[in-house]
């Protein structure tokens, strides 16, 4: 095994997950993901924790099987819930054979799942959770990378220093830590405005994210006003959507487009009342992930980036006394910000063309 | 995909588990029978169900890094428990990479993690639940046999008209039905005779098992008396035992040896006090199984043989008034009964080398 993986494992249990004796942990692993399943084994039974495997969903071939075989009238699956419920710590492997296996699913249907089991989502965010990635074939063809050489930049970008990690980004938290209006501007097509009024900016150093590297919050759902053009791709649900536009007024999107897969945005905005609405709002600082890969995992962490997302808040984003947006959704969309861009907090511009003040 | 997976997953979705709207369905698989979860999936949705997919720890690689890693002071996992709780119907697929992974697993902490996880066995048990296999490659191995030789031997036997299985197993069922003493005799080796007076014999025509193909009941625990040689080999932990001879004195094994691995049988008997005791006595009536295969799930029905395992007795077997042996193993072992050999029935001679009477 490549040591790597157990350097891998040993930074989600003794860092993102913090594991304990008696913990009951769900790892939730991609096949591929084997040898990082086998390594986090190995500590899960040192720390006298207890592990059951489950199976990803997403982008699997079941999965797909089980969405274009089914009338669209999901419920909730009792056993599913009750495992989550005695559940402490949730371990999710990213990894796949085929990054594009749900292309041919109605986005309706997937919408569908996605609302009736958003009580499972719910009740894995309440605990201890950390989402990383596998390194597998697919995942370095998505990124237009060999195997091994995304291999290089995959565990390159788990293997980092996460408490400096953590105090670099404290600059930022302490910029935003109480502000309010936040205005982002990046070119001709990139103008927007929102209020984070009373809610929290949270430091990501490879908690729930391994790799982590952001400064997120959300904004104030009505506060939202203005254009943007996410000028990075996304893929969801194993398609490409290109150049996706937003336009805002008092924090509803109230005019969209897209390049391509237009019609899958459009399902996702029209998937609830708050999938309309932003949820997330994300400052990118890892440098070290040097490199688009198509994964937004990795993506949103990339330095000179903004990103935002469509649907459900985060619980501890939101402050006790604002409005927390809810959707069955959660859909980030990234802004480069490496060329004419600006981020403005109350006023004071503090980032410049990817550079923040405290960089300068 | 080939055809003969689809009807496989019909036969287990219709036949064996026969499963309704809102049910919870658990999928334990083994990644290399993807095609068969794929199929399930297809046949879940349709049928209204709600499926999780587990990964099987049998002969894993995380399984045996957790058990080598491990104090050897387990716990129960209430998470798992609640799973299993939850849940209408349970589909185990066996499949392996290596067979053989857990070679190297002390049997101590193998046994001590069977004695403090029975209870999750036992909820299993006590739901609607199916083992099965999927025809990989080193099951193939273990057979000696070609991969492609395999999957037609496993889907033939998979594939049987299990309503006629039944109606003749039946014959064998009603001459069980009410019996007290057992005898089964081979060669100059084996020579036992026990009481299942009170315990109904069960005919399995492919729901708990399929393939299934045997009538099996539980003997009286301190009834058993006499020895057996038990001729055909068998697979526990990844390791081959062979030749296992058994001496009972009312109901206890008093002695024990076997050709090859021997320590192993020891650790087995030692596990707790049921371990040392029989729990089940089989006899296999599949003439589709034509051959051995070093796999209990197929070797024990085959035709011309009997089995008996030390440990847990099922609990349908086990009548109302009678003990029921506890254990947290049940390791079945099967006696060849093709030649100078009888089961001899409250005096009745009922089989003479493989025949029974009603097929003279």
């Amino acid at each position: 095994m490549d040591p790597r993986i157990r350097e891998h494992a040993e930074t989600i249990v003794d860092h993102s997950i913090d594991l304990s004796a008696g913990e009951n942990v769900v790892i939730d692993a991609h096949p591929q993901a084997e040898d990082l399943v086998v390594a986090l084994h190995e500590l899960v039974a040192d720390r006298e924790a207890h592990p059951l495997v489950v199976q990803n969903r997403a982008g699997k071939r079941f999965q797909r099987a089980f969405l274009r075989n089914h009338d669209g009238d999901f419920e909730l699956p009792a056993h599913e819930m009750a495992l989550y419920e005695e559940m402490d710590a949730y371990v999710a492997i990213r990894g796949s054979d085929n990054v594009t296996e749900t292309a041919d699913v109605d986005p309706e249907t997937t919408a569908a799942y996605g609302t009736a089991t958003q009580p499972l989502l719910n009740e894995r965010l309440s605990k201890t959770w950390c989402l990383t990635q596998y390194p597998t074939a697919s995942h370095a063809q998505l990124a237009q990378m060999s195997t091994e050489a995304y291999e290089n930049f995959v565990w390159d970008a788990v293997a980092k220093d996460w408490e400096a990690v953590r105090d670099h980004q404290a600059q930022l938290v302490d910029i935003l830590d109480g502000a309010d209006e936040v205005r982002i501007r990046s070119g001709e097509t990139t103008d927007v405005t929102m209020s984070i009024a009373g809610n929290p900016p949270l430091n990501d150093y490879g908690e729930n994210n391994l790799p982590g590297g952001e400064v997120f919050t959300a904004p104030v759902p009505d506060s939202v006003d203005g254009e943007v053009l996410f000028d990075m791709p996304l893929y969801h649900q194993g398609r490409e959507v290109t150049d996706v536009y937003l336009r805002f007024e008092d924090g509803d999107v109230v005019d969209h487009d897209a390049a391509k897969n237009e019609a899958l945005l459009t399902e996702v905005l029209d998937t609830d009342e708050g999938a309309s609405r932003l949820g997330e709002l994300g400052i990118g600082m890892n440098r070290d992930v040097d490199r688009f890969t198509y994964n937004m995992l990795f993506d949103e962490k990339m330095g000179d980036t903004v990103h935002m997302a469509v649907g459900r808040a985060y619980e501890d984003t939101v402050g006790e006394d604002n409005e927390r947006n809810e959707s069955a959704v959660h859909v980030d969309m990234i802004v480069d910000m490496s060329e004419d861009s600006e981020i403005v907090v109350d006023g004071e511009q503090i980032q410049t063309d990817g550079t923040f003040v405290f960089e300068e």
